[in-house]
């Protein structure tokens, strides 16, 4: 099979796709500043690779919150994945397990936990803290019962955004189902609590036992300190792809603030714009230890369901390895700043 | 109602408007080098949300020289409003005053201050200290019984400075009406005088008398110090929409530089190409008081007469609304500098 | 009279001359990368204008090298000048000489100095050292008997650089007929020697006499210094209009450098890409005494003569009164460094 | 004959090649992100050329590694050079000596040893450490029997990664000949060793006996040192022509890492966007003793043969002269550090 270009994907995914549907997935809010800066920035990290290193055999398997995964490109949480294929997150999660990469799994799922428990690979669940707390502790116990590794708070959406390219969409009938009760309660405005602090954090991590709390969507180094204080056992960089607040700054660039703000013990990840090996090597260079497609894995569910979702995340493995390689790095371990340059030195 | 995108609303008043018309409000001076400039400096600014704030609540409202507005946008002054809507200023001060948004209204008024006392909100005069000095504070007069709140000085403008779309335009006949005065003498050299300095603006702020004076048109921190000095109130930074010296600094770039040469308690404005939410927040962010919007207001005249201009403004509050909140303020007191990133760092 | 606009006289030259005499000016060396980088290098300045000063009367007369002169802006040197107009070199004197400007005239001059004798304004002889000294010293003679007030040696010429839009232009039959003895020796070739040095220069200061004498094509502060250190009057910033070493730093930039180098009463000069007010007060804020156009003149002398050379002057005087007021400044004298700001900041 | 413009010769190359072959040669790896930073990056450096020097003679005759060679420009190693002419490498070596050019030899040569022994110039051979170290020991015999100079070993391709635009190409029967057991081991797979260090560089050094070894690809200061120290008589930045790891760090960036990390003595050399004898003389100021042109000889042969290859070196060295002569510098020496300033300066 022919290398999947995730450039190449998004392509394919708009010529399948309804308009509508397409333009929702790939908007940005706003004027789509953020949207672009999260690609560009990126480019921006130019990369000075080591030689004379063997690398006769690259290893990029890797550990996320103790789970084992193949590779650090997991899959970030993107709802309403039956809009784009019929298999939605069951195939999403089929994908990802085969590939040996994590799911994170949206409450706007448009699949059930039961559907999705036969899914073999491990999967966290992202959430909101919804202004019923009874409701999302239901949701949090749901998780862990049908087996979430982790939980993932989502703090960039105390509102949801209006996006460039789609308005009133998705339509109301296309309602997230991951628990009955939820389904009841479809209207956005119910769901999100607007006014949730550290102290709920606190309280979440509390709830969620167990289950390690991720929180995602955090692009300062004094909040990511806090998340930490309140409970937080790892902290995402994200700016939502592009859809929440734009004008914000671009994760490529975020990332270094957040990482130099935590302890080395603090696992940070980061999403937005990771395209290809490269992006994915500049990402762990300043720091990160796992980073997210959004885009990507529901353009390559579009296209090929389950099996394309695998196919793309094994392509950008082999994308990393090769990238690894031609940087002297026979393991991720190797990986450390000294590889990135700044793309426009002034001397 | 669909929401207002100012760059929508820009297309929809072209396609309303006879060509010149619409060109010389459009156009900068010079080769346009300010008028791209004002609009790309904000962009230049990235914004760092903050997370796990209490944004169930967002309070845009504030005070500008001691009057309550709805939020911080205001109306700046941009003459001859009759030229794009039959209203003229009349729909431009109904519409701001249904927002609750603070009119300054052009010297240059195609209205009389008569018919403009029924307008029901809170406005103030921008005025130049023409050649006649008798004449100048008859107008100052005029407007302080009319109900002004505020005097504004544009200081930008000893000459008109000539426009790269519009020759020779407005035609003479468009003649300004505010007070009988001024119609008699309609030609523009006769009006403004080039040789007035800070002896003048402390002769101002004398005859202003209970009118706090404002200085429109400052982008130095060292005038803006000399401007207080001789009295003024507070100081508007502005390039006068890129229409006056081409080549200026773009006044996102000016803002920060004023605003530290000046002691907190005297407030500072912003215009130039303020555009939405976003750009309003990074005003803020560099310790604006209030942005003004020159343009926008005038595509929304075109377009919606007062209904226009109000929903143009309500629009900006609510967009304001939601980049607070998704920025993790919960009013304008929490917009602080360090929301604020270069957007292209250099490490 | 309507405002010329540069820009606007090229396209109306453009389509007034033959293609190949249109390229053989327009063009610039190599990649036209200098060429490129001359205009953009102004435009990296932004102004910083002042307000609140007296600008009733605005003054740009100065002197240069004691000649006085209307406005900063002169006429550079330009070969060939009958190759796009019949009147060549006498029309650009007789148009400098009604505005009031220096014309500074090219060793390739299709005219001859009796010809140009009864032209009335004041003008410059730009020369090389030719190989032939005694060559080089009759020209010399002939151009202080016919008026010259000063020699211009251009050094940035050792040889002349192949053209990116002009090859083998002007023919051989286009002779510079100057002073009849170098009519005879037209071959590029022979004339100019590439082996001329500081030591030539402190001959030509010799032998030049009375005569103050310019070096014209430094962009280097020890250069600068060496040429005054060797003799010379005055300095003359230019990377002949990205004509000769292409790559070569533009003069926006290299105009700070040579400033700053020199003693304050060293007048330095400066050309490259000048097309406006703005772009003068830029370099004369850069510490320039005064600001030399090469193409515009020829564009105007192209359409319109003797008279279109004296419109773009006086036009080109009256924008630089416009701006001059704009910033606040009632004489070049008010012109200083703190009228910029870098145009690009990084915090 | 017209100059050769390296810009019109890829037109005309483009013209004459099959598309298949034309793209293979053209094409960068990934995103051609470096493919078109290194290109910019030498733009980026600007020229401040010194005056009133003797330029009457310019000679840029060097040495590499103690080789007389006409000027710094020689030719990089190219496989496959049979796919863009029939004379192949043989026309290539034909070509650089006659315009007195070192040629580096590509191990995946389309001509034996004993085909090029009878072209009369100087050559190096480029190499791989193999798989078979028995193999990579016998080609380096044969090399030195035959003639070869020097031996570059390229170290940035311990895989040869996926190109933009050429997918399984070249076909399996274009196969390297230059030696006997290379033909019968085609397969990429088998030839480069991925697990190569400095250690197999030092055996390298100690098999090469008296043949000076280069070290081809290195971008890092650092790597440079190690290289040095394991036995390297010279370092070549390279990143391949951009057609190995995308998004690596410029050569025209790298150089001066790496230049100011080795001993005065140890020579550099460099290659990628070499285009014309600016870009050469930013080479030369940066410390490079050499620079290589990869593509624009490939164009050159494909054009012209080995008479194309030999006009295209001699009209860089032409334009290299008329370079430092514009620059004021008669000879290699006078090219320094402080004839560069930064492109885009930030006050
Ligand atoms: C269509 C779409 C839906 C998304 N839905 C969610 C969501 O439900 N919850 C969430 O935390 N993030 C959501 N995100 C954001 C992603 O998790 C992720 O942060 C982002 O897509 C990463 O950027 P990328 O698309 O450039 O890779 C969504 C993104 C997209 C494109
Ligand atoms: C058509 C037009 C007329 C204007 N007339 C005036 C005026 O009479 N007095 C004044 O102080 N500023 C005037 N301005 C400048 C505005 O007050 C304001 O500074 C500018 O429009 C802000 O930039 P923006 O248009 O990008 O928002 C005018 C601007 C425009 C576009
Ligand atoms: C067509 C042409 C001919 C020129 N001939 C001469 C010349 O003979 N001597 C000289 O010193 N400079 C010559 N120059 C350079 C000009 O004096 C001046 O440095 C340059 O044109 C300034 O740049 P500008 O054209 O962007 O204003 C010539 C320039 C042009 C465009
Ligand atoms: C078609 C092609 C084949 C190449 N083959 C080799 C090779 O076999 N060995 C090697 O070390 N470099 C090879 N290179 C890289 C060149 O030696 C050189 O580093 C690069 O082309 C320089 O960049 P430029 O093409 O921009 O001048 C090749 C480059 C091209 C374009």
């Amino acid at each position: 099979a022919p290398p999947i270009e995730p450039r190449d994907l998004e392509a394919a995914a708009r010529s399948v796709l309804p308009t509508e549907v397409y333009d929702y997935i790939a908007t940005g809010s706003g004027a789509e500043e953020t949207l672009a800066a999260n690609l560009a920035a990126w480019r921006d990290l130019a990369l000075a690779p080591r030689v004379l290193r063997d690398v006769g055999g690259v290893d990029v398997s890797t550990t996320v919150l103790g789970t084992p995964v193949s590779s650090p490109v997991q899959v970030a949480p993107t709802g309403y994945q039956r809009l784009v294929h019929p298999d939605g997150e069951l195939g999403m999660a089929t994908g990802a397990a085969h590939a040996g990469s994590l799911l994170a799994l949206s409450t706007r799922a448009t699949t059930t936990f039961e559907e999705l428990a036969d899914a073999a690979g491990p999967w966290w669940l992202q959430l909101y803290v919804l202004r019923d707390r009874d409701l999302t502790a239901t949701v949090v116990e749901r998780a862990a019962a049908a087996g979430a590794r982790a939980l993932v708070l989502t703090v960039d959406t105390p509102y949801v955004a209006r996006k460039a390219r789609a308005t009133a969409f998705p339509p109301a009938e296309v309602s997230p189902v991951l628990v009955p009760e939820l389904r009841a309660r479809a209207d956005e405005g119910v769901w999100q609590d607007p006014g949730v602090t550290f102290a709920d954090l606190a309280w979440l991590a509390e709830v969620s036992g167990r289950l390690p709390l991720v929180v995602k969507g955090v692009v300062r180094g004094d909040d990511a300190r806090a998340c930490v204080d309140a409970g937080a056992d790892a902290v995402w960089v994200s700016n939502h792809g592009g859809r929440q607040l734009d004008g914000a700054v671009p994760t490529a660039r975020a990332l270094a603030e957040v990482r130099s703000a935590l302890p080395d013990e603090v696992e940070v990840y980061v999403d937005g714009g990771i395209r290809n090996g490269r992006d994915v090597v500049r990402a762990l260079a300043l720091g990160a230890t796992a980073a997210f497609v959004g885009r990507p894995a529901v353009w390559a569910l579009a296209t090929g369901g389950a099996a394309g979702v695998g196919d793309l995340l094994v392509t950008m493995r082999a994308d990393l390895e090769e990238t690894l390689a031609l940087c002297g790095c026979a393991s991720l371990a190797d990986v450390t700043p000294d590889l990135l340059r700044p793309a426009h030195p002034h001397r």
